[in-house]
């Protein structure tokens, strides 16, 4: 029998009622011919219960003892969604973590997936039963301790048994219908995609982070796992949702596949660094011990052994960032002055047909020009072009860009 | 060094306040040189919200599927504990009942515990871990599926724990102070007992049932555990609370140590059966597949081979009965009237002292007599008297054998 992978988020299990619909979705695809793995979400909002306990009692918490409580939501659904599914007399049980055993690094609350044994459930299946529930998130240390994957590792645990089991697809229910050419809450010709590549939803992650958890499309792509989002609201034709597949399936495609943002950034400028050999590794090296997370870097031409230093980082790390380079100043490196702007934000536009088609960059800008909207920073992917602007044109510079590159038309 | 188990239930762990001060019991153990296994149930309520998803979704549920969803609630409140143990600096972990192992039968949602291995928890205290937390109520059975034992199975967990490590000890942590003479609530003068023999506790079940679960007076009392109850919610000093304990460490007891009541009973009574050989399995085997739980039975002395059958039940298995002895007349059976009385309840006297002492029955009968009762069914065993009375009799009757008793006076 071919395998499907369905996850269900939050939202989609938060009470018996919705459990009810997924279950019924999971019936649909029985009745095809698949044997089908559900993974669960815990029922939206009791990961959070459980995680403000932990952090009320112990602000610097034993993570093993974190990764014990956070991951008894997902045991309580995948219990509940194999009752609900032997109610409608489709054979099914339930699998937590370490029954599978989904053996995972002892990195507990970050653990990464080591090792999805098949045996087990493919005998259950090969005896006629039609449903595996799995309860996402969590997996066994090799000590045999609890662990999980992160907020959102259900994404990653279904992705991950899709690889394992040779799944025909890896479908995610989630709260919206699919993956969008840009945010419909800013733009409202947004239109949904009804494919998009691996690589353009790895560069749409501040887009995707809302739908797809990174690591998972990460996975995916190196597995060749077809990735499908949809909602679970809504009833569902076959082609509903978003696909995310290998581009060598996408036919047809704008150049521009969508437009993503990143509201709270701040550019940071030291001006007349000296310019040698090591400057750049002592600066952000400093900053990487101070654990600001550094996005964007922009060294100027050297003038007379001289240069100046831009790079942009998370706003709420602007403080910290501060601290680091003064703590080196007349240390390990000289500057003159620091200049921080810290309203900025970010937006990019991404596609995979710009590999092939020249004029992207340039178009972009010219539209931001027309807009009277300053560039501050370029930085550009092989299929990303990213600018550093003022916060308060950002609304703006995303509409434009949308409409520029036609998104609101299919391809 | 020597071992401690405290058991703590739902009410003592309800939130994040009574965890720390269930906490800081633990900590006094500790500090006097105790290893301690706490055992925890879950947060009072949660379990019954877990019961009532099941019971919603699928009345004849899998119970193999119900034990994972109702289990869940002791690994948060464990998870909990140890975290808040080591905020106070004490080096404790959590136990899962599949990670100990506690094995168990694969009877689900009734699961016996078959054993208990020692080797790695001793470790751990061996390194220097003080607190074992170990999630109450659940096992894994041969199959590798997760087992409960039972609602207040956490008792039993505690005193499997308690016989396998060979603890000093077995505290059971609840929301009452101890074992009363009989229940506050019907008599004023009941008074709180420092010691009962397991015998006394386990025919006291109508009160203990409120304080410990049978199951777990019956392990003690085969391992020799001693059990004590105390509450949680009050400053506790050594001698706080009931202990429990082999009838050899009670060095004087009163010749009646409780008056225990069981209110909602009904008497039914067969009128002219015919009196042969099998009759009573015929009867009593046709209630116990209708599913009637008979408690006393007695039957008439036989006049010219016919007598009369009566016996109690729970009154809400009338009904039941009532079908069940109507389908066998004139088939397996001959009578001429099935009478019922619904309005009965049992008052029994307990006491290990009534083995060396007579007149027990005779100063009960005349208490009753002198009070107007009228008993329409006695049993006895070695140390407990039964009596069936009318049920609006029955506060009158616990008061009146209080006082006679002298229970109010310590031994």
């Amino acid at each position: 029998m071919p395998v499907l992978v369905m996850k269900f988020g939050g939202t989609s299990v938060a009470n018996l009622d919705r459990i009810r619909r997924a279950a019924k979705r999971v019936g649909v695809e029985v009745a095809k011919g698949y044997d089908v793995i559900v993974i669960v979400s815990a029922m939206s909002g009791k990961t959070n219960e459980l995680v403000g306990w932990v952090d009320e009692i112990s602000p610097l918490y034993d993570a093993r003892e974190y990764d014990a409580v956070v991951s008894s939501g997902e045991n309580v659904t995948a219990g509940l969604m194999a009752l609900t599914l032997q109610e409608m007399d489709i054979p099914a049980r339930s699998w937590q973590g370490w029954q599978v055993p989904l053996i995972t690094t002892s990195a507990h609350s970050a653990a990464r997936i080591e090792e999805i044994p098949t045996d087990n459930i493919n005998q259950k299946f090969a005896e006629g039963m039609k449903v595996a529930v799995v309860a996402g998130f969590q997996g066994i240390s090799p000590e045999g301790r609890i662990t999980t994957l992160g907020r959102g590792g259900s994404d990653t645990t279904a992705v991950a048994f899709a690889a394992a089991f040779g799944a025909e697809r890896c479908d995610i229910y989630t709260d919206v219908d699919g993956v969008y050419t840009t945010d419909p809450r800013i733009c409202s010709k947004a239109r949904k995609l009804d494919k998009i590549s691996f690589e353009e939803m790895l560069e749409l992650a501040s887009l995707g982070a809302k739908v797809l958890q990174t690591r998972s499309v990460e996975l995916a792509m190196r597995y060749k796992v077809k990735l499908r989002v949809l909602s679970s609201f809504e009833e569902q034709s076959d082609a509903a949702g978003t696909l995310v597949c290998d581009e060598e399936e996408i036919m047809e495609s704008n150049v521009v596949s969508g437009v993503a943002y990143s509201r709270d950034e701040a550019q940071m400028t030291l001006l007349s660094v000296a310019d040698r050999p090591g400057i750049a590794a002592t600066i952000f090296g400093a900053l990487s011990d101070a654990g600001v997370v550094v996005d964007m870097i922009v060294q100027d031409i050297s003038e007379e052994g001289r240069t100046n230093m831009t790079f942009s980082l998370p706003v709420d790390q602007v403080k910290r960032a501060e601290k680091a380079m003064n703590e080196i100043k007349g240390v390990a490196l000289n500057f003159d002055v620091l200049q921080i702007e810290p309203d900025v934000a970010k937006v990019s536009v991404v596609g995979i047909g710009m590999r092939s088609q020249s004029g992207v960059a340039a178009k972009m800008f010219k539209v931001l020009s027309d807009e009277g909207i300053n560039i501050k920073v370029i930085t550009t992917s092989e299929i990303k072009i990213s600018v550093l602007i003022e916060r308060k044109y950002m609304e703006l510079a995303v509409q434009a860009l949308h409409d520029a590159f036609e998104l609101d038309k299919a391809a």
